[in-house]
């Protein structure tokens, strides 16, 4: 492996770029971005070598890491553009659309649909880290129908990420993603959006809030480019998820209108073992 | 100031007691708990010297940590039973019940309302830390109705654990409150509950969920024991913020129903600004 193209310098792609050149020092990573000013934070930071638009012939790796609604298209011409020894793979949220787009496209085999676990709050080149992909989960849908020897390249490469492979189809994944992943962000912002819209003094906000708030609501402070796309291209699991967080939140808000407060401890209770499950990873 | 009596002997009455005893190693602490494993805990932990049921007349102070719901009839009977130089301090989560249960009490004067705003998702005395309250805002409500003097004692004991005071109404503290801290733990519980009911498989959960979700749903580790009363004690206000959250959601979906992603995008930008907001404290 000696040449790797990123498209999307932000904190996946620019994180993928310092950690993969850490653990493979001889390759050589181009990239572009459309903002000009990731693209120049991420040639200053060394996340690529070099700022290229158009993909050579002899790239080994193409990764796709820009918002999930533009992966659609990207991924088409892309394939539409390398040669037959070049494998591409992308970290979009989103699988489900992606996969049927590229369904029938004669390079399929050259497409690797992937989604590494793992992110802050914060976005562009500048918020990435060499150890953000570090020990996460990298979920892979699809993966029969990828090319044996590129997938190999692919797995050389989570490899050396020290990346923990996961498979599943991206009908799967998507459904899961949304209540586990997406719904937490929805979740986060509207609590954030009920707060400021109620307490207009913001310095009581930050002097009542304890640690459990700021935990909370961490995530609506999260990338609008990147989560709006993430709902369009994620709507029907979406629509789901929100649906049931919804019918749960209205079923608690009777329990307490009822004074069933033993009915609300013994909920709550049952709840609790979501702590042991997140403890399965300690 | 001699002799402190802790009723309550979970995490924040313990932490309380580890904090005072360092800053103030002459002081004898006494305590009690309602469960015998928690008060031999706090025995063993050394949060308390020595286990008492009866108030003894030369106390300074009686601090109440017990839950939210069984706050105001301990506060009746502690005022019933203590000699006129003592001060009852308590550190529930609602203020508004509490203050006009005791409006009318003869001792109101010997009584101080507060709440450390600090906290973690474990209970009981072993989850109990030193530092826990170091540096968190302390609210106080009805400071006016307190005796000059008791008050100064009250003064001294959360300077020597340099806590940052803050003064306001029960009422308006008890409706701050209901969203900045009570409401994320709704949110956070109903998080864990849609998760938990729609994944069966508990390996899915802890493989595919980031950080995101961790922090998102960290609250649903809480206390039944503690926060199904806090529910009861804060009814009305607790009611006005989860439906005013229902309906943030609910127009939320409409806006993936509608594909207006360009208005979910602008509204998620105007929430970043919780960012800012919390950051004021670092």
């Amino acid at each position: 492996m000696k040449k790797i193209h990123i498209i999307g310098l932000g904190l996946l792609g620019g994180s993928f770029g310092l950690a993969l050149k850490k653990a493979k020092p001889e390759i050589k990573f181009t990239g572009f971005d459309l903002d000009p000013k990731n693209l120049e934070d991420a040639l200053a930071l060394g996340i690529i070598d070099e700022a290229k638009t158009e993909l050579e012939e002899d790239i080994d790796v193409v990764v796709l890491a820009t918002p999930a609604n533009s992966l659609g298209d990207l991924l088409l011409s892309t394939l539409d553009q390398i040669g037959p020894k070049t494998l591409v793979i992308d970290f979009g949220s989103t699988k489900e659309n992606l996969c049927k787009a590229v369904a029938n496209h004669p390079k399929r085999a050259q497409y690797l649909a992937g989604h590494p676990i793992a992110g802050t709050e914060y976005s562009g080149p500048k918020a990435a880290k060499a150890d953000l992909l570090d020990k996460k989960v990298f979920i892979i849908c699809e993966m029969e129908l990828t090319d044996v020897h590129l997938k190999g390249m692919a797995y050389d490469i989570l490899e050396a990420l020290n990346m923990k492979l996961r498979f599943m189809e991206a009908e799967e994944h998507d459904r899961h993603l949304a209540f586990v992943s997406h719904l937490s962000h929805v979740s986060s912002f509207m609590l954030g959006k009920t707060v400021l819209d109620k307490m207009e003094d913001e310095k009581n906000i930050f002097d009542m809030a304890g640690s459990g708030f700021a935990s909370t609501v961490r995530l609506a402070k999260s990338s609008p480019a990147m989560w709006a796309p993430i709902m369009e291209e994620n709507k029907k699991n979406m629509l789901e998820a929100l649906s049931l967080y919804i019918s749960n939140l209205s079923k608690f808000r009777d329990k307490i209108i009822a004074d069933d407060y033993e009915g609300l401890s013994s909920e709550m209770q049952k709840i609790n073992k979501i702590g042991d499950i997140l403890d399965l990873g300690k």
